[in-house]
């Protein structure tokens, strides 16, 4: 007994397997095509589309363009004690952001904690789903990753840092808890959606090439930070945390 | 050659050993004032004034009410490869937090990484300060406190979380690099700046008694966090990880 809007819809596992394919088709290894699509298909499971399925495109696309090497293989680099760098060797994001939270899981069953940092990752996708990772293992898993400038820090003009994204997840009795943030205000997709419905925007959602809040979305020069000042540094620090395993391991 | 405006100003080294003369003469031992001072001068002279020497009044009250024990000794009570379990035992809240990041510190001496739980403390005050005290090692500073209900969660009537804050500190080549933010989209000592002046409040910084968005600092009945559901979430998360570690060690 299924209704006509339900035979409208994909099941998790068949929207699974077919991403898995499409992915393999354009290119990645067998085990990354699987990484990939299950972290995809959790985000459009949890209603975030932004950081689903859609993205296969763009993934293909990035593997023509030699941007994403589909299926290199993550190593650690280097470890000590509790903490570890990993080579992504830009194999897909989802790749690396699991080989690096198994590792860190396996510092933590040693030392209580473990700290990963990877690098040369391409696009991890919803990182909710990698702490979550951890907290299936009964630990609390946190995540962050850091790109390429695409916010206003408070107070300048034009693209100063990433909306760098934080999750963290705890395990509990029933299902683990979960936050996963990015350090905009807002989604780069909420302004397109009102940029393609013709509406105007709230104020805070992004600043024009002068550097002041706009409510006309094709006046949106880059995005605003979380609360201003907050989201703007909270997102430096994640950069910098993003990075610093190098200076310790 | 002195302006009469800075006649009119302390030196921070002045004011720090006034402060600490006050908390002694209410009751604080003379570790636990010298610490408490050290960190409220330190407010004072970044300009968070709300964290500053205003507060001993308040935490001399609070030795009389029984509430702070104001000479109690920190003791670390569990210890598990790098996480510990701090008892503060409502020691002044600067003794305990420095307490806890010096053992975090020690930890991460040891396994690359550390995290302390401190429990039992008391008002901690500006917590930047802490984090400075792993840069000032060499080492990465993130702190977080947790306390009582004066924030609403997003959506919701009354106050749920705490404006529980977020700190960390890197060191670098110059002065280290510190981020000190609440989880709230304002303090609350904006607001009543607002009543006391009469003057009107943005809709964002609190909600009145049916969970409404109020602009008359009178209606406010609790805060409201930062960026809505962000600041939700990372508040919960903060309150969950404070006690996380005495699941670990």
């Amino acid at each position: 007994m299924t209704s006509p809007a339900a035979d409208s819809l994909f099941r998790p596992e068949d929207l699974q397997r077919y991403a898995a394919a499409l992915l393999a088709g354009g290119g990645f290894g067998c085990k990354q095509a699987q990484q990939t699509a299950e972290g995809l298909v959790w985000a459009n499971a949890r209603g975030v589309d932004s950081h689903g399925v859609l993205r296969i495109p763009r993934y293909v696309e990035m593997v023509e363009a030699g941007t994403i090497r589909p299926d290199a293989e993550p190593v650690v680099i280097e470890r000590k004690a509790a903490i570890s760098v990993l080579e992504a060797g830009r194999t897909p994001g989802a790749a690396a952001m699991i080989a690096a939270m198994q590792e860190a899981i396996e510092q933590a069953s040693k030392f209580g904690v473990g700290w990963c940092s990877a690098r040369n990752i391409t696009h991890a996708g919803a990182i909710g789903y990698y702490a979550l990772q951890a907290a299936s293992k009964g630990c609390v898993g946190i995540v962050m990753t850091a790109s390429g400038p695409l916010m206003a820090y408070q107070g300048s003009r034009g693209s100063a840092v990433s909306t760098n994204p934080l999750a963290i997840a705890v395990p509990s009795q029933g299902d683990p808890i979960v936050l996963d943030m990015s350090t905009a205000n807002v989604a780069l997709g909420k302004v397109m959606a009102a940029r393609d419905a013709g509406k105007s925007i709230p104020p805070d959602w992004g600043v024009d090439a002068a550097g002041q809040p706009t409510t006309d979305p094709n006046q949106v020069a880059t995005l605003t930070p979380l609360g201003g000042p907050k989201g703007s540094g909270l997102s430096l620090m994640i950069e910098i945390l993003a990075s610093a395993a190098r200076f310790f391991a």
